[in-house]
């Protein structure tokens, strides 16, 4: 019995039925989590190369690209991919690194269009995916990580056994799917000296490797039985130690797509914390910024490394200034892509209220680093009345979960120079089990139209 | 000035007329080679597999299938690549353990003719193609062999700076390219512990990963510039050990192309040093297999490990069998693809004249051996009569090239069944600085269509 097998036969076996309601309710918003993100990315000037491309190939109707339009499966899978990955506000697990949206969802939902499927495939499907490349990563995790991306390596196992279950394989035939995943796993970190587009290609070409192994899979294309473990198989070749166990420990028994967490704000993941504590005392006191007289930060160094800069210069370097944020959130009440722009920038309010921003590191949140990535606010105001709050976790965390409304404001925040309609697809999304997989697509694209 | 920047420039600058007659002729030879092989493999099941999938996928017509119309540039990759590699009588370098042909030659051909770029501009893209791949395996060679199927993955590079070439793109382009390939770069050899159709899949995706890296990279899609040598690139992550200063010796001074091998019999190489001596006592003097006594044969134990087998009992094995081998060449002068079948395997007359052969190991060729794959054999007439020949290389080999007559031969063998004017194809290719890609290729497609 090999490892390939047991997650062959888990996936061959497992029915929506099956899938416990809270589940399906989390699939739910990775899915919509995930669309936003490919609609926010979808104007981007590396997208738009892979998107030229795939036009210059062509290919036939199978699938709704983000970018509007259909193409084939192949297509669907670079375009929709790149997509969503590109604006770095996609779900990410903690303990396998891998944002798994950006690669099983476009290569589940591109195939569960085309072979005209529901939304009940579409989520089981998802929740395989998720399930599937979630342990692989976690076995190979962390010495994989240190030359190989996790998410397009580990993630083509995640596209291939979602697209393999949607296509109703049998056990054998999502063997050699996964088997040829592995094989054609690839991503090296190298690219990030340079912060090159290469991290768009990873995950285009993670989701659509991942795609064309189970497609070739449902014709009987064999491949290795051992991908996993086999002597010179994925385990030895690509990483310095693995955990097998962690394939099969309690497999079917828990679903590890509720470990995701998801990004509430469009910066620097280190700078949540405080900016979440700063949201619920201006929230819950009805507090207004113009009234502040400090807000003083405390938190793990590592914050500050990456995070101390009082001036940035350009919007990208604004989402990585503790300062900035906390600044912004106080005044805007949100911190969401939109909120980050030229304008907002440059404004003398905000910088005014950024002088008032002090971040120091805290033995508590040092000691706690990087299990806990925690904060403590202060925000003391002019009238002398002072207001409290820390946190272990960023908002997000499986720790501390966004719940569903926060993610559709983040939705409809991030996607509202890019559809015009957003409730109504977030409410499609919502309601996946009762519709096909096309009919969500496809009202992604007639709204991509109506806007352009 | 990284590695990659240096190949980049050596790629950039050179140019049809820097090529020395005797490369230009060899790269025919190469892409004649290569052609035979592609349609040789293209009805087999795994390859049809590949283009009925690429059927659903659909295509602009820019490019030719081996298996008759065109689709896009990246199925022809997938198909052209994945044709060409599996009845396993494609080219091989040796020091760098990779098939060239087959990734390299299906992408330049498709983009040149997708591009309407000359035969001229095809030849001097698959020169530097091979020279490239080589080099980066020759760097990586042997410990990246242990988990890795070199042609995938060193082929990847190849496929990239042969369409890079074609391209026109300049130095930072190309770097692109090359860091998109190697990111890309994909294919464990844990496949051939089940014989799977894996490796027809490993050829397939080289040849189109690296056509996407070198399209994407004309758009300007950025990557590693250091992504042979960087701490988290290539070299580090994929090789126990590497050799850097392989990439650049005599960059540009000599040209590894003509370092290539040929393989002329349908069998195992192992089979070859033998029947190399038989076809040629044979021929030279005049001898008829109904006259002969006994063959023997002296060689490295390797030969005998592998294929000392007096009774094989399908095609397949009868490649195997230096007893059927012997017998085959001795009696039909030839062991072409076709020479192999059902009905020679099942002749009394082929077996009977089997049993007249021996295989021994002999301290000579056993210490030679692996730099030397030699064998001696001496055939004895009824008569009476003895004669010998011995070799220390398999025809094909550099050191004892096949000249274009064998190569033009094995070529009408190997694509008896499949097309009814090799020989106005053969010219073709043979004449490539006078037509352009595209004729090269649309010829073939006509002559396919012809004998369906």
């Amino acid at each position: 019995m090999t490892l390939t097998r047991m997650l062959a036969e888990y996936a061959s076996n497992i029915r929506f039925e099956d899938l416990p309601h809270e589940v399906v309710e989390y699939t739910k918003l990775c899915i919509l989590d995930w669309y936003g993100s490919a609609l926010a990315g979808k104007d981007e000037k590396p997208i738009l190369s892979i998107l030229e491309l795939t036009q210059e190939w062509g290919g036939n109707e199978q699938a709704t690209l983000i970018t509007g339009g259909k193409s084939s499966i192949g297509n669907a899978c670079l375009v929709n991919a790149a997509a969503s990955h590109i604006v770095e506000l996609d779900d990410i697990h903690k303990s396998s690194i891998i944002h798994a949206g950006t690669v099983v969802i476009p290569a589940a939902a591109a195939v569960a269009e085309a072979y005209g499927l529901s939304g009940k495939d579409l989520i089981t499907a998802v929740a395989v995916g998720y399930e599937i490349c979630y342990r692989i990563g976690e076995a190979v995790s962390p010495s994989h990580y240190y030359y190989w991306h996790n998410t397009a390596t580990c993630g083509t196992f995640g596209s291939a056994a979602a697209t393999a279950k949607l296509l109703n394989l049998n056990v054998e035939q999502i063997m050699y799917a996964l088997g040829n995943a592995g094989t054609q796993a690839a991503g090296l970190w190298e690219f990030i000296e340079d912060g090159a587009n290469t991290k768009q290609l990873h995950t285009a070409k993670a989701a659509y490797n991942g795609a064309l192994a189970a497609l070739l899979a449902k014709k009987d294309f064999t491949s290795a039985s051992k991908i996993l473990e086999g002597r010179r198989g994925f385990f030895n070749a690509m990483s310095e130690k693995y955990d097998a166990d962690k394939i099969t420990r309690n497999l079917g028994k828990e679903f590890k797509i509720i470990e995701n967490s998801f990004k509430i704000h469009a910066s620097c993941r280190h700078t949540h914390p405080a900016m979440d504590c700063i949201l619920n005392i201006m929230k819950e006191n009805a507090l207004t910024h113009q009234h502040i007289q400090s807000i003083s930060i405390k938190t793990y160094q590592t914050v500050l490394n990456i995070t101390d800069n009082p001036n940035p210069d350009t919007v990208y370097a604004s989402k990585f200034s503790s300062q900035f944020c906390a600044a912004l959130i106080a005044m805007k009440g949100s911190a969401s892509l939109i909120d980050y722009n030229n304008e907002i920038l440059q404004s003398p309010e905000l910088r005014n209220l950024m002088e008032k921003v002090s971040v120091e590191a805290d033995p508590y949140y040092e000691n706690a680093y990087p299990e806990k990535w925690g904060a403590k606010v202060v925000i003391t105001m002019k009238d002398g009345r002072t207001f409290s709050e820390g946190t272990d976790y960023p908002k997000g965390d499986p720790e501390k979960p966004a719940d569903k409304e926060e993610l559709i404001q983040k939705f409809i925040t991030m996607t509202i120079d890019k559809v015009w309609n957003a409730k109504e697809k977030v409410q499609a999304i919502l309601q996946l089990e009762e519709i096909s997989a096309a009919e969500m697509m496809e009202a992604g694209e007639e709204s991509c139209k109506q806007i352009q």
